[in-house]
């Protein structure tokens, strides 16, 4: 393992991708990638009495779908890294807290999937943990009511705004097994581009897509055509559209073999999510369920896994601050 | 670097802890400890137009301190672990959006200062990073706003209830120096013992810090007395009492050798802060200004520091739910 250029790990012996899990939502259960999760929910309580305990049962449930995929015991996996988008990270430590594992929490917003990714790969190419445990969670039905109005107002949703992925993706790192591999992480910086608009992530959060993504081009001294896929975690129908633009204007195609996340786990025309799917479970549900299969079916070969966060909260929105943004990506091959 | 029971990791070439750095609010100021600190601020506000404004600049002045006092220059600096009490940890998003260095955002609510020295160890030791940089901030208010009540009510607060530490520390971690360095961390799990009480997070956190406290003893078959001083970060008044009973119920007397910043931070019988103080910024600020000092003067040589965290937020309170608890320690030496 080195650091090559100024923000990539080169993991020397790549990092081996033991299993996913996930469980989704009922709207997400008609998405089209609805034959890729392991369990789709009919309803977002889950037979609980709050949107945050159906969150936690969600995270908690995915966790052990994992462990179960994966034929290793609970008592085999050395750390947890785990996080969501409720304040204080609730769900995750309400939901793991009878996991009974070395729990590190971190906090990334939507890029929380890959940051796990990343940290735990250095924890397994150092040799000191056999397995970790990536998880992360979000809800429609949670997020809206911290982040933005309460449900039962019924507030119109404007053209740029996403719908929060109601799930949870967990993947199991290992030192040993036959892949998909975790080669390279480029680690993001905070790139704060004065956007406002807490309706509009994705304008928000495609300048740290931009730079994570250049800034692994040339660490990496890779291109985009390297790649069979470059999936961003929730830009969504706008962002995405931003981020083609971006790396086209700084000598990057990336037009024929990139998407997001966000775009891929809803239809457009009959779902009316407006500008696509959003969350921490976006990227971790569409990665779990279809991209790791297409993986193991080698019909992906070399993946770049890009997720992106806003990191705002709603007191620096009525504050007037702008949105500060950050992007984690691993590199994932066969 | 190698896992050494359950939970701890050993570092076989300790960590060089750089330098620190510590900035506190008006009441830290007139605490035991102020002349410990870098600089300590005449009002809560240091003008900003608002409290997380203000914490948001004290972690970056903090990070500007250590990062001066260290003699290296920023682009020396490989990643940052950053995390705070505030919702989606603002503070530290928005303090450090202009810092320009690989960043992983981190969340352990008050445990979190060790959590980024324990990640950061691992880091450097496994040679991906010539320095790291592990930041934290707490401040009175906004947390007091946040998670309890408008402080323009006036509220009055129970004698078991804790204050939280208005500033930031930071400290450097580096490949080579003279030390003091890190030897090994046990990394901490959740542990829920069923306390409902928001008013009462010492006796909430104590058990976890036992366990961590148990499994470190356990793991690298150390005593109490190996210690010069054992450290907990805010279990207060009444968490200490707590943590000296139940370590004595399991055969290790901790008495002799044992406090906690928060018992140190500020006068019992002067400033009216009841159980003590609490926060990121308890532990953080107690170690980069007193504790570091004390550690380079050779006046403590070995030193186990744990913080702990209290898992929750003012939603699951109001839903009823008890308050998971970890701790993550360090163990420190010359």
């Amino acid at each position: 393992m080195k650091k090559i250029g100024k923000q990539t790990i080169k993991f020397e012996n790549p990092v081996n991708i033991l299993n996913t899990a996930c469980i989704v939502g009922p709207k997400e259960s008609d998405g089209p990638l609805a034959k890729y999760f392991d369990k789709c929910l009919e309803d977002e309580f889950w037979g609980e009495s709050t949107w945050e305990k159906a969150e936690s049962k969600i995270i908690k449930e995915t966790v052990n779908t994992a462990i179960a995929k994966s034929n290793i015991s609970q008592d085999k996996i050395d750390f947890c890294f785990a996080g969501d988008l409720l304040n204080q990270c609730i769900s995750s430590s309400f939901g793991l807290r009878e996991l009974n594992v070395p729990f590190y929490g971190i906090f990334g917003a939507c890029s929380t999937f890959v940051e796990g990714l990343s940290l735990g790969s250095v924890f397994v190419e150092s040799n000191v943990a056999e397995h970790v445990i990536c998880c992360t969670s979000s809800h429609f039905c949670s997020a809206e009511k911290q982040f933005r109005f309460p449900l039962e107002l019924g507030n119109q949703r404007p053209q740029s705004s996403q719908w929060t992925v109601t799930g949870s993706g967990v993947a199991i790192l290992s030192k040993s097994g036959d892949g998909p591999f975790i080669t390279h992480t480029t680690v993001g910086k905070i790139v704060d581009m004065g956007i406002k608009d807490a309706n509009n992530m994705g304008a928000a959060m495609a300048p740290a897509a931009l730079d994570t993504l250049l800034t692994h081009f040339k660490d990496t001294g890779r291109n985009p055509s390297y790649y069979d896929a470059i999936l961003t975690g929730d830009l969504g129908y706008v962002g995405k559209e931003i981020l083609i633009e971006l790396s086209q204007s700084n000598g990057y195609n990336i037009k024929s073999n990139y998407n997001d996340c966000g775009v891929m786990i809803f239809d457009k025309d009959s779902q009316d999510t407006h500008s696509g799917g959003s969350g921490c479970a976006c990227c971790g549900t569409v990665f779990s369920g279809y991209v790791y299969k297409m993986l193991r079916e080698k019909k992906f070969k070399k993946v770049l896994l890009m997720a992106t966060g806003a990191l705002m909260n709603s007191t620096s929105s009525q504050q007037g601050e702008s949105i500060p943004g950050i992007a984690h990506a691993v590199s994932i091959e066969i």
